[in-house]
């Protein structure tokens, strides 16, 4: 019987979030074994943040949840691959679709910020 | 200037190495500032094993290695997405084209296995 192995990085993994319509990678974030079940129970995502020390389900505050529709894992368990269907405009706080909107051109880091929504508008209501 | 933070996990950050063409997640494995760095210029991948505590090029032994085709980053510059040609059949070690062949099914890990070449002949030839 396969178990995820969440003893080679203290108790985390990471997990690979991938649009499943248009197989791009929306985040990469991490889970422990409680928000890996989370997830795989409730359907939605859920992570443990490392630099917030808390657990949180993507779009808890922004609405922008992501509903799960494949969940994959590979040779030798520490990782895994989730894809979903991402609700509202984006999965980056920032507001952009992907987290990963930061390209290597030319021997350095260029962003290519296009936000689908304010960030200001989204977070920080309370 | 963008500069990738390898402090949050002690001096690696993961690194998704995506099939350019298909947009299949190939592996995760992790890099250092040397291999993200020999990455960038080898226009190879190569990353530090956890397990071995070494550095590794992806294919070194299998002749199996990745051309790197896009490396991107993400808004906290503390993971990459790397977009490859894969050479040769597969990417995994156990012979599956992806390293994410097994799949949450019905409440438990399924292997969908369907190695295109044996690791045996492929591996441990000294």
């Amino acid at each position: 019987m396969i178990k995820i192995d969440f003893d080679k990085m203290g108790g985390l993994i990471p997990a690979v979030i991938q649009d499943y319509e248009t197989g791009d990678v929306l985040m990469v974030a991490f889970m422990d074994e409680k928000t890996l079940n989370l997830t795989l129970k409730d359907g939605k995502t859920w992570f443990f943040s490392r630099t917030r020390n808390k657990y949180w389900m993507k779009g808890e505050e922004s609405g922008n949840t992501q509903d799960v529709m494949e969940v994959l894992t590979d040779c030798d368990a520490d990782t895994v691959v989730i894809k979903v269907k991402q609700n509202g405009p984006a999965a980056c706080h920032t507001g952009n679709r992907s987290c990963f909107y930061v390209k290597w051109e030319n021997g350095q880091w260029v962003e290519h910020s296009n936000p689908l929504f304010n960030p200001d508008d989204v977070y920080k209501k309370k």
